[in-house]
Protein backbone atom coordinates (compact mmCIF):
# COMPACT_ATOMS: atom_id res chain seq x y z
CA UNK A 1 0.00 0.00 0.00
CA UNK A 2 3.07 2.34 -0.68
CA UNK A 3 2.63 4.64 -3.63
CA UNK A 4 4.13 1.83 -5.72
CA UNK A 5 2.21 -0.85 -3.67
CA UNK A 6 -0.49 0.94 -4.75
CA UNK A 7 0.23 1.40 -7.98
CA UNK A 8 0.74 -2.41 -8.60
CA UNK A 9 -2.76 -2.80 -7.14
CA UNK A 10 -4.14 -0.98 -9.96
CA UNK A 11 -7.67 -2.48 -10.91
CA UNK A 12 -7.51 -4.88 -8.44
CA UNK A 13 -9.71 -5.30 -5.69
CA UNK A 14 -7.71 -2.79 -2.87
CA UNK A 15 -8.22 0.93 -4.25
CA UNK A 16 -11.76 0.25 -4.57
CA UNK A 17 -12.50 -0.90 -1.28
CA UNK A 18 -10.28 2.02 -0.11
CA UNK A 19 -12.38 4.31 -1.92
CA UNK A 20 -15.75 2.42 -0.19
CA UNK A 21 -14.53 2.55 3.39
CA UNK A 22 -13.11 5.98 3.04
CA UNK A 23 -16.44 7.32 1.78
CA UNK A 24 -18.35 5.77 4.59
CA UNK A 25 -15.98 6.36 7.59
CA UNK A 26 -17.02 10.20 5.99
CA UNK A 27 -20.51 9.30 5.85
CA UNK A 28 -20.37 8.39 9.67
CA UNK A 29 -18.76 11.45 10.15
CA UNK A 30 -21.68 13.69 8.40
CA UNK A 31 -24.14 11.80 11.09
CA UNK A 32 -22.06 12.71 14.03
CA UNK A 33 -22.00 16.18 12.73
CA UNK A 34 -26.05 15.98 11.68
CA UNK A 35 -26.26 14.63 16.01
CA UNK A 36 -24.73 17.97 16.92
CA UNK A 37 -27.10 20.20 14.56
CA UNK A 38 -30.29 18.07 15.87
CA UNK A 39 -29.27 18.77 19.50
CA UNK A 40 -28.86 22.22 18.69
CA UNK A 41 -31.80 22.87 17.36
CA UNK A 42 -33.78 20.95 19.53
CA UNK A 43 -32.42 22.59 22.72
CA UNK A 44 -31.48 18.57 23.53
CA UNK A 45 -28.09 17.98 25.70
CA UNK A 46 -26.52 14.44 26.69
CA UNK A 47 -24.27 16.78 29.52
CA UNK A 48 -25.46 19.47 32.00
CA UNK A 49 -22.65 21.38 31.26
CA UNK A 50 -23.57 21.55 27.67
CA UNK A 51 -27.12 22.56 28.83
CA UNK A 52 -25.14 25.23 30.97
CA UNK A 53 -23.98 26.80 28.25
CA UNK A 54 -26.73 26.68 25.58
CA UNK A 55 -29.52 28.23 27.51
CA UNK A 56 -29.81 26.32 31.33
CA UNK A 57 -30.12 22.99 32.96
CA UNK A 58 -33.73 22.12 32.09
CA UNK A 59 -32.21 21.64 28.14
CA UNK A 60 -30.05 18.49 29.50
CA UNK A 61 -32.87 16.00 28.32
CA UNK A 62 -33.46 13.35 25.69
CA UNK A 63 -35.34 13.83 22.06
CA UNK A 64 -36.57 11.80 19.58
CA UNK A 65 -34.65 13.12 16.97
CA UNK A 66 -31.24 12.85 18.87
CA UNK A 67 -32.07 9.74 20.06
CA UNK A 68 -32.97 8.65 15.82
CA UNK A 69 -29.58 9.96 15.05
CA UNK A 70 -27.59 7.70 17.80
CA UNK A 71 -29.39 4.59 16.37
CA UNK A 72 -28.30 5.65 13.42
CA UNK A 73 -24.30 6.28 14.19
CA UNK A 74 -24.82 2.74 16.22
CA UNK A 75 -26.16 0.66 13.66
CA UNK A 76 -23.15 2.22 11.26
CA UNK A 77 -20.38 1.08 14.23
CA UNK A 78 -22.05 -2.35 14.26
CA UNK A 79 -21.95 -3.02 10.67
CA UNK A 80 -19.13 -0.72 8.67
CA UNK A 81 -16.27 -1.50 11.49
CA UNK A 82 -16.36 -5.03 10.54
CA UNK A 83 -16.69 -4.17 7.09
CA UNK A 84 -13.56 -2.44 7.19
CA UNK A 85 -11.65 -5.09 8.56
CA UNK A 86 -13.17 -7.77 6.57
CA UNK A 87 -12.84 -5.49 3.27
CA UNK A 88 -9.02 -5.21 3.90
CA UNK A 89 -8.18 -9.08 4.70
CA UNK A 90 -10.39 -9.90 1.54
CA UNK A 91 -8.77 -7.33 -0.51
CA UNK A 92 -5.27 -9.34 0.29
CA UNK A 93 -6.86 -12.57 -0.71
CA UNK A 94 -6.48 -12.04 -4.61
CA UNK A 95 -10.37 -11.85 -5.29
CA UNK A 96 -11.68 -11.44 -9.23
CA UNK A 97 -11.89 -7.63 -9.16
CA UNK A 98 -15.53 -7.90 -10.80
CA UNK A 99 -16.89 -9.35 -7.83
CA UNK A 100 -15.37 -8.11 -5.49
CA UNK A 101 -16.30 -4.62 -6.54
CA UNK A 102 -20.11 -5.76 -6.29
CA UNK A 103 -19.47 -7.13 -2.44
CA UNK A 104 -18.03 -3.57 -1.90
CA UNK A 105 -21.00 -1.85 -4.21
CA UNK A 106 -23.78 -3.77 -2.37
CA UNK A 107 -22.53 -3.00 0.95
CA UNK A 108 -21.52 1.11 0.24
CA UNK A 109 -25.34 1.31 -1.31
CA UNK A 110 -26.78 -0.06 1.26
CA UNK A 111 -25.15 1.28 4.18
CA UNK A 112 -25.94 5.03 2.10
CA UNK A 113 -29.65 3.98 1.92
CA UNK A 114 -29.42 2.83 5.31
CA UNK A 115 -28.52 6.49 6.84
CA UNK A 116 -31.02 8.09 4.55
CA UNK A 117 -34.06 5.66 5.09
CA UNK A 118 -33.30 6.43 9.13
CA UNK A 119 -32.53 9.97 8.88
CA UNK A 120 -35.91 10.24 6.80
CA UNK A 121 -38.06 8.01 8.69
CA UNK A 122 -38.35 6.76 5.15
CA UNK A 123 -41.71 3.87 6.05
CA UNK A 124 -40.31 -0.13 7.19
CA UNK A 125 -39.28 -1.99 6.05
CA UNK A 126 -37.09 0.53 3.67
CA UNK A 127 -33.80 0.51 6.31
CA UNK A 128 -33.99 -3.14 6.96
CA UNK A 129 -34.38 -4.37 3.89
CA UNK A 130 -31.16 -1.64 3.30
CA UNK A 131 -29.41 -3.15 6.24
CA UNK A 132 -29.89 -6.71 5.15
CA UNK A 133 -28.66 -6.42 1.76
CA UNK A 134 -25.26 -4.51 3.44
CA UNK A 135 -24.76 -7.72 5.38
CA UNK A 136 -24.73 -9.91 2.79
CA UNK A 137 -21.25 -9.15 1.41
CA UNK A 138 -20.02 -9.09 4.70
CA UNK A 139 -21.06 -12.88 5.60
CA UNK A 140 -19.71 -13.47 2.17
CA UNK A 141 -16.53 -11.93 3.29
CA UNK A 142 -16.27 -13.54 6.55
CA UNK A 143 -16.82 -16.69 4.95
CA UNK A 144 -14.07 -16.52 2.39
CA UNK A 145 -11.58 -15.08 5.46
CA UNK A 146 -12.56 -18.09 7.25
CA UNK A 147 -11.78 -20.33 4.57
CA UNK A 148 -8.65 -19.07 3.29
CA UNK A 149 -7.48 -19.27 7.06
CA UNK A 150 -8.16 -22.70 7.62
CA UNK A 151 -6.30 -23.93 4.66
CA UNK A 152 -3.31 -21.93 5.75
CA UNK A 153 -3.42 -23.36 9.96
CA UNK B 1 -2.08 -11.64 2.65
CA UNK B 2 -2.11 -12.90 -0.82
CA UNK B 3 -2.80 -16.41 -1.83
CA UNK B 4 0.84 -16.59 -2.11
CA UNK B 5 1.74 -14.28 1.44
CA UNK B 6 -1.08 -16.53 3.64
CA UNK B 7 0.48 -19.41 2.33
CA UNK B 8 3.95 -18.33 3.83
CA UNK B 9 2.00 -17.53 6.77
CA UNK B 10 1.44 -21.24 7.30
CA UNK B 11 1.84 -21.94 10.88
CA UNK B 12 2.39 -18.70 11.94
CA UNK B 13 0.11 -16.11 13.73
CA UNK B 14 -1.52 -14.81 10.64
CA UNK B 15 -3.79 -17.39 9.69
CA UNK B 16 -5.28 -18.21 13.77
CA UNK B 17 -5.67 -14.59 13.92
CA UNK B 18 -7.85 -14.21 10.72
CA UNK B 19 -10.19 -17.01 12.06
CA UNK B 20 -10.51 -16.10 15.48
CA UNK B 21 -11.53 -13.10 14.37
CA UNK B 22 -13.43 -13.77 11.41
CA UNK B 23 -15.75 -15.66 13.65
CA UNK B 24 -15.76 -13.49 16.09
CA UNK B 25 -17.45 -10.83 14.01
CA UNK B 26 -20.04 -13.55 12.36
CA UNK B 27 -20.73 -14.09 16.17
CA UNK B 28 -21.70 -10.55 16.48
CA UNK B 29 -23.87 -10.74 13.87
CA UNK B 30 -25.37 -13.31 14.97
CA UNK B 31 -26.11 -11.34 18.57
CA UNK B 32 -27.50 -8.73 15.92
CA UNK B 33 -29.90 -11.23 14.47
CA UNK B 34 -31.26 -12.28 17.66
CA UNK B 35 -31.85 -8.69 19.00
CA UNK B 36 -33.88 -8.66 15.71
CA UNK B 37 -35.99 -11.72 16.93
CA UNK B 38 -36.35 -10.54 20.14
CA UNK B 39 -37.73 -7.48 18.98
CA UNK B 40 -40.16 -9.31 16.97
CA UNK B 41 -41.09 -12.11 19.44
CA UNK B 42 -41.53 -9.49 22.16
CA UNK B 43 -42.90 -6.61 20.18
CA UNK B 44 -40.77 -3.78 21.22
CA UNK B 45 -39.45 -1.73 18.49
CA UNK B 46 -37.10 1.69 18.75
CA UNK B 47 -38.78 3.49 15.72
CA UNK B 48 -42.31 4.39 15.39
CA UNK B 49 -42.25 3.48 11.65
CA UNK B 50 -40.99 -0.62 13.00
CA UNK B 51 -44.03 -0.47 15.28
CA UNK B 52 -46.32 1.01 12.75
CA UNK B 53 -45.51 -1.76 10.28
CA UNK B 54 -45.86 -4.84 13.04
CA UNK B 55 -49.19 -3.93 14.85
CA UNK B 56 -49.27 -0.13 15.60
CA UNK B 57 -47.12 2.61 17.64
CA UNK B 58 -47.89 1.51 21.19
CA UNK B 59 -44.74 -1.11 20.05
CA UNK B 60 -42.61 1.40 19.92
CA UNK B 61 -40.99 0.55 23.38
CA UNK B 62 -38.21 -0.70 25.37
CA UNK B 63 -37.88 -4.27 26.81
CA UNK B 64 -35.32 -5.67 28.98
CA UNK B 65 -34.41 -8.38 26.95
CA UNK B 66 -34.17 -6.12 23.72
CA UNK B 67 -31.89 -4.03 26.33
CA UNK B 68 -29.79 -6.78 27.20
CA UNK B 69 -29.34 -8.24 23.46
CA UNK B 70 -27.45 -4.52 22.97
CA UNK B 71 -25.75 -4.14 26.15
CA UNK B 72 -24.12 -7.84 24.51
CA UNK B 73 -23.28 -5.96 21.86
CA UNK B 74 -21.96 -2.93 22.77
CA UNK B 75 -19.51 -4.77 24.78
CA UNK B 76 -18.58 -6.66 21.57
CA UNK B 77 -17.78 -3.37 20.12
CA UNK B 78 -15.88 -2.43 23.43
CA UNK B 79 -13.64 -5.57 23.14
CA UNK B 80 -13.78 -7.37 19.74
CA UNK B 81 -12.95 -3.97 17.56
CA UNK B 82 -10.02 -3.38 19.14
CA UNK B 83 -8.86 -6.99 19.03
CA UNK B 84 -9.36 -6.93 15.13
CA UNK B 85 -6.53 -4.31 15.56
CA UNK B 86 -4.02 -5.24 17.80
CA UNK B 87 -3.92 -8.80 16.41
CA UNK B 88 -3.39 -7.68 13.24
CA UNK B 89 -0.75 -5.69 13.82
CA UNK B 90 0.85 -8.49 16.59
CA UNK B 91 0.48 -10.98 14.02
CA UNK B 92 3.21 -9.02 11.74
CA UNK B 93 5.33 -8.80 14.60
CA UNK B 94 6.96 -12.17 13.96
CA UNK B 95 5.47 -13.65 17.66
CA UNK B 96 6.17 -17.20 18.52
CA UNK B 97 3.28 -19.45 17.25
CA UNK B 98 2.50 -21.12 20.49
CA UNK B 99 2.15 -17.86 22.48
CA UNK B 100 0.06 -16.04 19.54
CA UNK B 101 -2.09 -19.29 19.50
CA UNK B 102 -2.60 -18.23 22.83
CA UNK B 103 -3.46 -15.13 22.86
CA UNK B 104 -5.85 -15.39 20.00
CA UNK B 105 -7.72 -18.83 21.97
CA UNK B 106 -8.28 -17.25 25.27
CA UNK B 107 -9.75 -13.77 23.52
CA UNK B 108 -11.63 -15.97 21.22
CA UNK B 109 -13.34 -18.48 24.18
CA UNK B 110 -13.39 -15.55 26.14
CA UNK B 111 -15.92 -13.80 24.35
CA UNK B 112 -18.33 -16.93 23.26
CA UNK B 113 -18.29 -17.30 27.29
CA UNK B 114 -18.86 -13.94 27.64
CA UNK B 115 -22.15 -13.78 25.10
CA UNK B 116 -23.45 -17.08 26.17
CA UNK B 117 -23.30 -15.79 29.99
CA UNK B 118 -25.01 -12.33 28.86
CA UNK B 119 -27.99 -13.50 26.69
CA UNK B 120 -28.40 -16.84 29.22
CA UNK B 121 -28.46 -14.16 32.03
CA UNK B 122 -25.82 -16.88 33.77
CA UNK B 123 -25.31 -15.69 37.51
CA UNK B 124 -22.44 -13.60 38.24
CA UNK B 125 -19.58 -13.64 38.22
CA UNK B 126 -19.43 -15.81 34.82
CA UNK B 127 -19.77 -12.85 32.39
CA UNK B 128 -17.01 -10.28 34.22
CA UNK B 129 -14.88 -13.28 34.39
CA UNK B 130 -14.94 -14.27 30.99
CA UNK B 131 -14.68 -9.93 30.11
CA UNK B 132 -11.75 -10.15 31.89
CA UNK B 133 -9.83 -12.67 30.66
CA UNK B 134 -10.36 -12.17 27.23
CA UNK B 135 -8.52 -8.82 28.01
CA UNK B 136 -5.46 -10.04 29.42
CA UNK B 137 -4.32 -11.04 25.82
CA UNK B 138 -5.36 -7.84 24.30
CA UNK B 139 -3.41 -5.78 26.72
CA UNK B 140 -0.53 -8.56 26.45
CA UNK B 141 -0.29 -7.30 22.59
CA UNK B 142 -1.22 -3.58 23.24
CA UNK B 143 2.05 -3.38 25.35
CA UNK B 144 3.84 -5.36 22.72
CA UNK B 145 2.79 -3.56 19.70
CA UNK B 146 3.86 0.03 21.72
CA UNK B 147 7.35 -1.95 22.84
CA UNK B 148 7.92 -2.89 19.55
CA UNK B 149 7.03 0.99 17.89
CA UNK B 150 8.81 2.82 20.51
CA UNK B 151 11.46 1.02 19.66
CA UNK B 152 11.51 2.03 15.51
CA UNK B 153 10.46 5.63 16.40
CA UNK C 1 5.04 -5.22 9.79
CA UNK C 2 7.34 -7.90 10.71
CA UNK C 3 10.53 -7.53 12.50
CA UNK C 4 12.09 -6.42 9.65
CA UNK C 5 9.52 -4.53 8.26
CA UNK C 6 9.14 -2.37 11.65
CA UNK C 7 12.92 -2.09 11.05
CA UNK C 8 12.75 -0.74 7.60
CA UNK C 9 9.46 1.43 8.46
CA UNK C 10 12.08 2.80 11.66
CA UNK C 11 11.77 6.96 11.34
CA UNK C 12 8.81 7.01 8.81
CA UNK C 13 5.11 7.07 9.90
CA UNK C 14 4.35 3.52 10.71
CA UNK C 15 5.89 3.38 14.21
CA UNK C 16 4.69 7.00 15.16
CA UNK C 17 0.67 5.57 14.31
CA UNK C 18 1.09 2.27 16.01
CA UNK C 19 2.48 3.91 19.49
CA UNK C 20 -0.35 6.35 19.41
CA UNK C 21 -3.19 3.68 17.97
CA UNK C 22 -1.92 1.10 20.94
CA UNK C 23 -2.09 3.74 23.58
CA UNK C 24 -5.54 5.09 23.10
CA UNK C 25 -6.60 1.64 22.98
CA UNK C 26 -5.22 0.98 26.45
CA UNK C 27 -7.07 4.56 26.80
CA UNK C 28 -10.42 3.13 26.13
CA UNK C 29 -9.61 -0.02 27.90
CA UNK C 30 -8.89 2.46 31.04
CA UNK C 31 -12.41 4.26 30.78
CA UNK C 32 -13.77 1.21 30.66
CA UNK C 33 -12.47 -0.17 33.75
CA UNK C 34 -13.49 3.48 34.96
CA UNK C 35 -17.15 2.59 34.14
CA UNK C 36 -17.16 -0.70 36.48
CA UNK C 37 -15.05 1.42 39.36
CA UNK C 38 -18.08 3.80 39.12
CA UNK C 39 -20.67 1.05 39.10
CA UNK C 40 -19.73 -0.85 42.15
CA UNK C 41 -19.14 2.61 43.92
CA UNK C 42 -22.36 4.18 43.08
CA UNK C 43 -24.25 0.76 43.89
CA UNK C 44 -26.29 1.12 39.41
CA UNK C 45 -25.83 -1.70 37.87
CA UNK C 46 -27.46 -2.70 34.14
CA UNK C 47 -28.28 -5.95 34.61
CA UNK C 48 -30.30 -7.90 37.58
CA UNK C 49 -27.24 -10.55 38.12
CA UNK C 50 -24.81 -7.95 38.85
CA UNK C 51 -27.12 -6.34 41.42
CA UNK C 52 -28.04 -9.60 43.10
CA UNK C 53 -24.48 -10.12 43.75
CA UNK C 54 -23.66 -6.62 45.04
CA UNK C 55 -26.62 -6.03 47.32
CA UNK C 56 -30.02 -7.05 45.74
CA UNK C 57 -31.63 -6.39 43.10
CA UNK C 58 -32.96 -1.87 43.92
CA UNK C 59 -29.28 -1.56 42.71
CA UNK C 60 -30.19 -2.33 38.89
CA UNK C 61 -30.46 1.08 38.48
CA UNK C 62 -28.87 3.83 36.06
CA UNK C 63 -26.81 6.45 37.29
CA UNK C 64 -25.66 9.95 35.95
CA UNK C 65 -21.84 9.02 36.48
CA UNK C 66 -22.17 5.38 34.76
CA UNK C 67 -23.89 7.32 31.99
CA UNK C 68 -21.54 9.76 31.88
CA UNK C 69 -18.33 7.17 31.22
CA UNK C 70 -20.46 4.88 28.73
CA UNK C 71 -21.19 8.14 26.93
CA UNK C 72 -17.57 9.00 26.93
CA UNK C 73 -16.60 5.24 25.79
CA UNK C 74 -19.01 5.47 22.56
CA UNK C 75 -17.79 8.81 21.45
CA UNK C 76 -14.17 6.85 22.18
CA UNK C 77 -15.81 4.08 19.48
CA UNK C 78 -17.21 6.74 17.24
CA UNK C 79 -13.95 8.15 16.65
CA UNK C 80 -10.50 6.06 17.87
CA UNK C 81 -11.86 3.24 15.87
CA UNK C 82 -12.32 5.10 12.29
CA UNK C 83 -8.80 6.25 12.94
CA UNK C 84 -7.32 2.70 13.81
CA UNK C 85 -8.47 2.15 9.89
CA UNK C 86 -7.52 5.53 8.57
CA UNK C 87 -3.69 5.89 9.90
CA UNK C 88 -2.81 2.42 9.13
CA UNK C 89 -3.85 3.18 5.27
CA UNK C 90 -2.07 6.45 6.00
CA UNK C 91 1.33 5.34 6.84
CA UNK C 92 1.41 3.00 3.99
CA UNK C 93 0.33 6.12 1.45
CA UNK C 94 4.25 7.22 2.32
CA UNK C 95 3.57 10.60 3.72
CA UNK C 96 6.43 13.15 4.56
CA UNK C 97 7.53 12.07 8.63
CA UNK C 98 6.47 14.86 10.10
CA UNK C 99 3.44 15.70 8.46
CA UNK C 100 2.22 12.08 9.58
CA UNK C 101 3.45 12.94 13.35
CA UNK C 102 1.47 16.18 13.32
CA UNK C 103 -1.73 14.28 12.04
CA UNK C 104 -1.02 11.25 14.90
CA UNK C 105 -0.34 14.16 17.88
CA UNK C 106 -3.45 16.14 17.01
CA UNK C 107 -5.64 13.10 17.44
CA UNK C 108 -3.81 11.81 20.61
CA UNK C 109 -3.61 14.43 22.30
CA UNK C 110 -7.10 15.99 21.35
CA UNK C 111 -8.92 12.54 22.37
CA UNK C 112 -6.98 12.34 25.63
CA UNK C 113 -8.03 16.31 26.84
CA UNK C 114 -11.61 14.94 25.94
CA UNK C 115 -11.35 11.90 27.90
CA UNK C 116 -10.10 14.38 30.66
CA UNK C 117 -12.51 16.61 29.96
CA UNK C 118 -15.65 14.23 29.78
CA UNK C 119 -15.11 12.22 32.99
CA UNK C 120 -13.50 15.45 34.86
CA UNK C 121 -17.26 17.21 33.85
CA UNK C 122 -14.70 20.49 32.55
CA UNK C 123 -16.94 23.53 31.30
CA UNK C 124 -18.25 23.97 28.08
CA UNK C 125 -16.82 24.07 25.11
CA UNK C 126 -13.53 22.24 26.40
CA UNK C 127 -14.68 18.75 25.26
CA UNK C 128 -16.36 19.80 21.93
CA UNK C 129 -12.92 21.37 20.83
CA UNK C 130 -10.79 18.77 21.72
CA UNK C 131 -13.33 16.43 20.00
CA UNK C 132 -13.32 18.91 17.05
CA UNK C 133 -9.79 19.60 16.37
CA UNK C 134 -9.21 15.56 17.02
CA UNK C 135 -11.58 15.11 14.07
CA UNK C 136 -9.52 17.73 11.29
CA UNK C 137 -6.34 14.65 11.14
CA UNK C 138 -8.79 11.98 10.59
CA UNK C 139 -11.09 14.04 7.65
CA UNK C 140 -7.40 14.65 6.38
CA UNK C 141 -5.94 11.42 6.02
CA UNK C 142 -9.44 9.60 5.21
CA UNK C 143 -9.46 12.68 2.12
CA UNK C 144 -5.60 11.76 1.14
CA UNK C 145 -7.04 8.29 1.48
CA UNK C 146 -9.83 8.71 -1.35
CA UNK C 147 -7.68 10.75 -3.53
CA UNK C 148 -5.04 8.38 -3.86
CA UNK C 149 -7.84 5.12 -4.07
CA UNK C 150 -9.44 6.73 -7.07
CA UNK C 151 -6.12 7.79 -8.54
CA UNK C 152 -5.66 3.98 -8.57
CA UNK C 153 -8.45 2.25 -9.55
Amino acid sequence: MSPSGLAQASGQALPAFLLCSALLVIKMYAVAVITGQVRLRKKAFANPEDAQRHGGPQYCRSDPDVERCLRAHRNDMETIYPFLFLGLVYSFLGPRPLVAWAHFLVFFLGRVVHTVAYLGKLPAPTRSVAYTLAQLPCVSMALQVIWEAVRHL
